[in-house]
Formats: C-alpha cells, sequence, structure tokens
C-alpha cells in the first residue's frame, strides 16, 4: 500500500565528481538580483545536446518561456547551455522583459562561442517587476571562468535557483546502455505555486546517455506523468515552469533506439530522477512537515480515480487536518464526493497511514490515538478503495501549515 | 467598480419582533451534541407552508439530505416545521444514521401534530461520528415548549445552528405585494467548507408572503446564483448543504403569480436577503479577515469571466497575499492564465482596491504603500478588465490566514 521508498527525507545526502554525466559543466553566483544569496546559475555542454521540454500550460508565459520554445524550433532541439536566474520570472514585464532574455542568450552565445538558439533561458522570482537584465549581463564572463564539472559546482548551480526552497533539491542515476554506463543528474527548484498541468517548477536534468531529441521527448512525457504531473501543493500554475532535459552522448554509450531496452532502461532511470526530484519539491513544500500519498483504487475508470486523487490533494479541509495530523477521514470522503465522479459512498473503505478508518462509507473503530500517532510521521499514505471498478492513481501532496501562510503574505515583503 | 453596499461588517444590528415573518415560531436550546453551546433550533409555521430547497451536489449525501429530499417529494413541497442539530453532521453514519433522521421527524410530527413528510430535518458538525439521536428526542417537547415569534428566539436559533461561525448571520427584507407588505428573514450557518456548487452552507429564509413552490422554487434558484454559488472560502463542499425557503402566506398579501410585478419585487428582495447572508459567511470565513470582491470584466464569455474570477477567487497565493495586504498583482494574472481561458494578457488591466496596478499586462507605477493601506481595510474589491469581449462575472471570497489553519487543522481536537 505504501509505494514510498523509504521513511524521511528524499534529499539525497552527497555528491561525487563521478556521479556527474560526462561534458556538463556548472557554475553559478550572485548577481545582485537578491539580496545576498546565489542567484544567477549556467550549465553547459562541451558539445550540443539533444533536449526535451515541457512547459507551463498557463495562458500567462514568462519571456524567457517564449524564448526557450523559439530556440527549441529554431535549433531542432539542439542545447549547448541553459543560464537561470532566480530573484525574478521576468514575467508581465512587456518588450522590454522578451528584449532582456534576448540579450542574455546573445551576450552568452558569444562568451561560449555557440549559436544564440543553442541557449535556453530560464527565470523564476517575482512576476511583473522589471528585470535589471545588466546584472545578469554583467556577470557572464565571471560565469564562464567558474563552469567547471565538480559535483561542488552543479550543487551550487542548485542552490542559485532556488527561491522560497528551503533546500536544493538534486537527483543522481545510473543506467547501462549495451554494456556501457550512462549517467543522469537533475536539480529543480519550486515549493510552492506546485500543479501538476505538465510541468512543474523549474527542473533541469542533464545526461551523458546518447539519445536523438524526439525520443528523448518521448522519454520525458512518460516520465513526468507519473511524478510531476502527480504533485500537488497549492493548485497554483506557475507562469514560467520549465521542466528540460539536455542528453550529449558524451559517455561513448550506442545510441538508444526508440523502443530498445535500452530505451526502457532509460527511460526508467529517468523517471526515478524526475520522481526523486518531484517528492523532494512536495517534501519541501511551503510550510509542509508531511509528504502525503494519496492513492485511490476501485474507481469506475483510471480517469476517475485521478480526478478523486487530485481534489483529495487539493482539498485545504484535507491538508489541515494533516497539519494537525487529525485522522479526520470525513473530509477525505467529502472531497472524494465532490471530484465529480459516480460512485457508491456506501462501498468506500479508507485507510490512514496503513490503519483502516472507515468501511463501507462509515466509520471503522479504530485507535484514535494510535492513528494521531502515525500521523505525525513524516511521510502518510492514504488509501480509498471505492469498490467500484479497478481504476486507480496516486498523488502527492503536502499538509497545509500557518508556514505556508505566513511564507505566502509576506513573500515581496 | 466596488458594489459592495457599505465598508464594515455586513451584520444587522439588531432585531425588533415586527420584523418576524407571520406565523413562524422559533426555538432553540442546548441537547448535549456540543459541550456546552446551544445545538438544537427548531422553525416552525403555524400552517404549511410552500417549500423550496436546494441540496449539495457532493455525491456523499448525509442521511437528513436523503430525508429532505424524500418528505418534500411526498409533501408536494408543504411544511411545517425544521429542526436543526450542529455538533454531528449524521454523515457517513450508515442505516442507522437514516434511522436517526426518520425517528426525529416522526416524534416532532407527533409533538406538532402533523404529517411526518411534513418535516425538514437538517444536521451540521463532524461527519462520520454516529449520532446520539436520543439528545435529540428527549430534547423535542422541551423545544416545543420553547416556541415563539419573538426576535430573541430566532436569534438564538440562528445561534444554535453554528459550528466554526464566530457569529450568527441572518437578514432581513419586507416588500409590498400590491399594497401588502410582506417579510422575509433569513439565517444561516457556514464559515468553512464554502464553494458554489448549488447550494452552500444550512441556511433557511422563512417569508409570510403566499406564492406557490415551483414559483417559489425558481425565484430561490434564480437569488441563489449571484449570492450562495458566487461565493468561496476553501473551496470544499459539505456533505449537508441545504438552502431552504418556506412561504406560509400568512401576511394575507394577495398570492404571487410566476412573472408578475410582485414575483419581480419578491424575488429582490429574497435575492437581498441571500446576498447578506452570503456575504456574512464570506466575512466570517474561517480566520478571514477580509472580504474580497473580484468582479473580471471585458472577458470573451460570460462563462469565460465566471471561470476566471472563480479560479481567481480560490487561488492560495491571491488569498495569502490578501492576508498581508500585499499588492501583488502577478499571483492575480497567474491565476486567471490557469483557468483555461483563450485571453491574450498583454490587453489585461488591473485594479486592486480602486487603485490600478497593471496596464496591457505590465505593472502600472503606483504607489504601493497607498494600495497597502487600502488593502488593509475590512473589504477590497479586485477589477480585472481582460479588454477582450464583453464577457462579466463578480466573485466573492476572503483571505486566508493562519487563523484558517489553526481553525482546521484543530478542529476535532
Amino acid at each position: 500500500m505504501n509505494t514510498l521508498p523509504e521513511r524521511g527525507s528524499e534529499m539525497p545526502k552527497g555528491l561525487s565528481n563521478s556521479q556527474i554525466p560526462h561534458g556538463f559543466r556548472f557554475a553559478a553566483l550572485h548577481c545582485g538580483l537578491k539580496k545576498s544569496r546565489p542567484d544567477l546559475a549556467l550549465i553547459t555542454s562541451d558539445s550540443a545536446a539533444a533536449a526535451a521540454a515541457i512547459f507551463t500550460t498557463n495562458r500567462v508565459q514568462a519571456a524567457p518561456v517564449w524564448l526557450c520554445k523559439e530556440h527549441l524550433r529554431q535549433s531542432r532541439s539542439r542545447v549547448r547551455a541553459i543560464i537561470i536566474n532566480s530573484g525574478n520570472a521576468n514575467c508581465c514585464t512587456g518588450p522590454e522583459g522578451l528584449k532582456a532574455s534576448r540579450s542574455t542568450a546573445a551576450s552568452l552565445a558569444v562568451a561560449l562561442d555557440c549559436e544564440v538558439r543553442e541557449i535556453l533561458v530560464c527565470s523564476t522570482g517575482v512576476i511583473g517587476a522589471p528585470l535589471c537584465v545588466e546584472k545578469i549581463l554583467n556577470s557572464i564572463d565571471a560565469l564562464k571562468e567558474g563552469l567547471k564539472s565538480a559535483a561542488s559546482n552543479f550543487e551550487h548551480a542548485a542552490r542559485a535557483i532556488m527561491t522560497t526552497d528551503t533546500r536544493p533539491k538534486w537527483a543522481v542515476r545510473k543506467c547501462t546502455i549495451d554494456g556501457k554506463q550512462v549517467r543522469l543528474i537533475g536539480c529543480a527548484k519550486g515549493s510552492g505555486m506546485i500543479h501538476p498541468q505538465m510541468a512543474t517548477t523549474l527542473s533541469f536534468v542533464m545526461t551523458d546517455a546518447a539519445i536523438g531529441a524526439a525520443s528523448l521527448s518521448r522519454a520525458l512525457r512518460m516520465a513526468a506523468e507519473p511524478t510531476f504531473n502527480s504533485i500537488t501543493v497549492d493548485g497554483d500554475t506557475s507562469t514560467n515552469d520549465t521542466l528540460a532535459v539536455l542528453a550529449n552522448g558524451q559517455a561513448g554509450a550506442r545510441r538508444i533506439a526508440d523502443g530498445s531496452s535500452g530505451y526502457k532502461k532509460f527511460t526508467a532511470a529517468l523517471t526515478d530522477v524526475l520522481r526523486s526530484l518531484a517528492l523532494q519539491i512536495v517534501e519541501d513544500g511551503e510550510g509542509a512537515e508531511h509528504l502525503i500519498e494519496i492513492e485511490v483504487r476501485g474507481a469506475p475508470t483510471d480517469r476517475g480515480a485521478d480526478q478523486i486523487a487530485r481534489t483529495i490533494a487539493q482539498s485545504l479541509l484535507v491538508k489541515t487536518a494533516f497539519a494537525g495530523a487529525d485522522p479526520n477521514w470525513g473530509r477525505i470522503i467529502a472531497a472524494a464526493g465532490r471530484a465529480g465522479v459516480d460512485f457508491d459512498f456506501e462501498r468506500v473503505d479508507i485507510w490512514l497511514a496503513g490503519i483502516q478508518v472507515c468501511r463501507r462509507g462509515r466509520e471503522y473503530l479504530f485507535d484514535e490515538k494510535a492513528a494521531h500517532k502515525k500521523m505525525v510521521e513524516k511521510r502518510v499514505p492514504i488509501l480509498v478503495d471505492l469498490r467500484s471498478g479497478t481504476g486507480r492513481a496516486r498523488m502527492y501532496t503536502c499538509d497545509l501549515t500557518k508556514e505556508y501562510v505566513h511564507i505566502n503574505a509576506s513573500y515581496r515583503t
């Protein structure tokens, strides 16, 4: 029932240089968009990498999102570098905003001696405030100087993309393609404005596997579904969401063909990286104290199960009950009931943290104190069995605490 | 732009006996479902009243909701009394729950010497806990003894239906039908689990106007649309929502015919009562400090405007920004962007508390301190003009404070 791999933090403990995929370099620094913390990161590949990306579905899209889409079209998905700033989303900033992203890409292309279209530009932070692009342009030489393939540089970059995150998020995996090892490493930022509508937060995965852009795109979309598209923190969708994967082939392994066993292994490894990053984001959800895994079974269809799991995951009453470690299953069944899915609630069984609390839509006598104690733990699974079919789905969310309100009532002050 | 009738509380200040519609009586007491506060209320009409009601759209419905629907069918919408308990929702309580509601109605019918089908039973409180119906049955004689048409009795009943409400909610209106005055009085409970999906909370309106049940039902549905169906506190929908209107004709005014000028006047007065109750609910939203009115104009369609207004009204990031009185309009435009409506965000204008903060999708230089000061007020209007059509809509919501989390993390403890 509980598929969470382990109790405690998803956060990897340490990173060694040998885990960095070949041919990638990283740098980060403080350019002045934030008061004192690092706010500018650069990721480069020594050779042009095949790229795949998923962007926000919000109608309001930031200038850098527009530019990334344009560049991927122009370069036929070949990318040499990604530059990311935090502290300002460069969204709702008009023609000047787009110009700022363009000049960032142009300056970086000169510095790296590559085509402008091979550069991706990403921004995150406050929406609607003009971006002081000079701070970025003035830092490009220093960024380039700092580029290294060292693990510490990667960690530094993972920190520089943070906004309200309390810790950097990364994940590493290896897999073997025809006897040759390839590496994947990913980092992500995000702890608020988290909701699944294709892509959430800024997330970047680098791999030295060899794979075509079209195959990579298919693998990314498959891997995003049960991971980034199955988490929610607050139901809000950012204007800047970007999830990008770069594959530069520098491990020297054979090129991965669609549908091959290597493709399956690679997609599984990519899914693992994304799942770890996604769960780290929920664990670090603004003010969150609990990671909640919601499994819905026995729904009329998978789609129905998904709708119910999402509705439970977004219910403020469910999320606040978890903040109080209160086994108030009535709120769970009430949220399920308003999901727009037809089911007979008098067949429903519910388990909270492994303890059955509801049987056939009614209270199942349970030890409230024992349930409360289990709900105090870092990770809490909910299982809802509708007993009305074979549809199933899984979602991840976090509790809603006073700290979420505190962070977001005072974000700009 | 700001249609809120006045600054300050919607809460009416005092009530006189002459405002009570003729032929209605009220009583309330503490029967023991709650620790110490009144938890049982009774509303009666001396003669059978025409009734109309709207119930929750949740798939999970409480036993009393089932029973009310059954009784309205059986009695052809003639009602003599409504009995309401707080402290327990009698939901997810199986056949015993339905039996409890049935025996409540049966006992009350004996006491009042009327048909069982002329009784409505409503419950509100915790979901899933068995209802100790004996506490209600043992109190029916005392309730009946206490019945009076006095304003103080009505106020007492309005208090007895409260759950997390911090104050009772009521509204009164008069209107003249063919030269004869008729009175309307309504009370409501609710401050959490508030969301528009046809009916919210428990709300009861009594009138001594004469009108047929079918006309009354049409008037109620029309009046609920811009009022109860245009408010949200937390997006959750209760399993017990009931909004009922009783019209007993005891004012002696002419019977109101569909489409007559009297019908229009009556519907307007009913809408006024519901609007006042609905705004009182949002003002008293769990932990709320601000009542926020969201007006969307210039959308491609009214439906599109409505979707955008609802999405803004439900955005946790918007609601927490208001808790901090932060004029962070970027969150408003970002919420609009994810509403699933096609519009060009570079045409959007936004006003916050009467101050323009965004013009053509970009920051419009404004005095942040002045805006902050205006947002500290009790009522804050948002106006979003998409400049992409003639569609418009209006929604009411409240800010999300730490107090909401506090109330809901500890509701059952």
